[in-house]
């Protein structure tokens, strides 16, 4: 039986004031996953790593992800996923994304591509609901399309690709849990107009400065001012990463998805491992354990290898 | 002395979902506005239309932006401003900023262009001032600028130009009064987070729909889900003059800055008359009096003649 593996990338939910409806796709870290054929009925689940995900399809991102799509497929009925995650669960990288995304991507691979992106988007995001309880496609997007995108609205799907210039992205990724269910639980729900339109201002203006290739533009808009000061409490040191990786050089950047890891944006490699030293820097002298990323914006999204 | 006459335009603030940012400038109406320079200190002003507007510099909107000027500049102490409004005040298709935007480019012209664009923005919102109460930018800035803009912030003030396709604009005013100081105050303070999101997400889709030339992503984006169910219990027959416009072909449109204006935007001449022809259709049903104008974006703004 054919069988295909596949890069699943990680990504960046929100991008600072783009609170659930912009992501984008990083070139590392990613995880790998292979999809087979089965003979048997439903999704059987292989985990070739120490993250102890659950094997019980319905209750497995992959699996509720794959089992979606199996609901409207004829003449398949089963599936085996063997997965070997390198992105850490819990990192606000959108790993439940990579899993969910990735198996989509290589089953309809496996079924002659005969689903569009926007189908697996749809199967996928039921991967998120078993990881946080809503679905939502801020990181399966990215994930699926590659690049940066814009999810309009959820229901029904409006997927956007947003054009961008060439950016460079250091994540830092603070070794505590947050987990993105308490992550939803403290936000508000009621925001102040005045607070809204400065957000849908800076939303406006990443997208024009994305669009434009206006890096200055990107760097005025990276400002979240409904989110963000929620949400840094459960992040130790954010914005003393924050002012020192701008110091550094970062056009801006801010919590990625819904944390831990902060992500901030450069405009070219050198810039980007800069930010990377001032964050070690910066979470060394706390003693708070990390670990980092450099890299690029991946813009094909998930690959077969 | 030399005498300056421009020809100043009529504009759409909020552009549906994007309420106190975004703003489009209209090929017509126009107002026309003459300024020359005065050995009188202070700001003069002769009004040559029937509108019994103030003739007192502080309490007019022309006189207001002036005198702001007036405050920066050293080697002129006064001004004359000579005024023959066709754009109707109240209409809600920025018939202050017309008049606030048009004296400063005029007096600038004057001066040898010694200010750039956003001191001129800056300077006429303290017409928008004496108008409303608020120094807002979104008339201004497109009057000034041409085409559509973004003001991202208004302090500071950050003016984006948003490259547009070519858009055909059908509006129709009732003839009824709603003051923007009015109209701003039936807004609640607090808003929904998820209806933020809805609006945001629609904004973001807006401005790409603009700069990537995408039709349909622009009628997509047309919505608003915070302003217009409040403002529009203000407008008679709002629902049914824009149901009868998407029949008609209009991309989509609604209220024009904060009414009784209804604006809708079309892809093409032919069907932007279409959709005028419907709007009086149903107003002539409701016998509601009311003007029309079909026009097209005027990417240049205040015009000298």
């Amino acid at each position: 039986m054919k069988k295909i593996t596949i890069h699943s990338p990680a990504t960046v939910a929100n991008l600072v004031c783009g609170f659930d409806i912009l992501g984008l796709c990083l070139n590392e870290p990613c995880d790998e996953l292979s999809v087979e054929i089965s003979p048997e009925p439903g999704v059987q689940i292989i985990n070739n790593d120490d993250f102890d995900l659950p094997e019980q399809a319905e209750k497995n991102v992959s699996g509720a992800a794959l089992l979606a799509l199996l609901e409207e497929t004829k003449d398949v009925t089963g599936f085996i996923i063997t997965s070997k995650k390198k992105i850490m669960p819990g990192s606000g990288i959108g790993s439940s994304a990579a899993s969910a995304a990735g198996v989509v991507v290589a089953a309809n691979h496996l079924l002659n591509n005969r689903y569009t992106k926007q189908d697996l988007v749809r199967f996928a995001m039921n991967g998120e609901k078993v990881a946080c309880g809503v679905k939502h496609a801020d990181n399966i997007a990215p994930c699926i399309y590659g690049g940066v995108t814009l999810i309009r609205s959820v229901f029904p799907l409006d997927i956007i690709s947003i054009e961008a210039p060439d950016l460079h992205i250091t994540v830092v990724h603070p070794q505590i849990e947050v987990r993105t269910a308490d992550a939803r639980q403290i936000l508000k729900q009621q925001v102040q107009l005045k607070d809204a339109i400065k957000q849908w201002g800076n939303i406006a203006g990443l997208v024009a400065g994305f669009i434009q290739h206006d890096y200055d533009l990107i760097s005025r808009s990276l400002e979240d001012v409904i989110i963000e000061p929620v949400r840094s409490i459960l992040i130790p040191g954010f914005y003393e990463i924050k002012k020192a990786s701008k110091v550094a050089g970062a056009l801006g950047g801010g919590i990625s998805g819904s944390g831990p890891s902060i992500f901030m944006l450069s405009k070219d490699a050198q810039t980007a491992l800069q930010v990377e030293a001032a964050m070690k820097n910066v979470y060394d002298k706390l003693g708070v354990a990390y670990h980092t990323h450099v890299t690029i914006i991946n813009k094909s999204g998930v690959k077969i290898v």
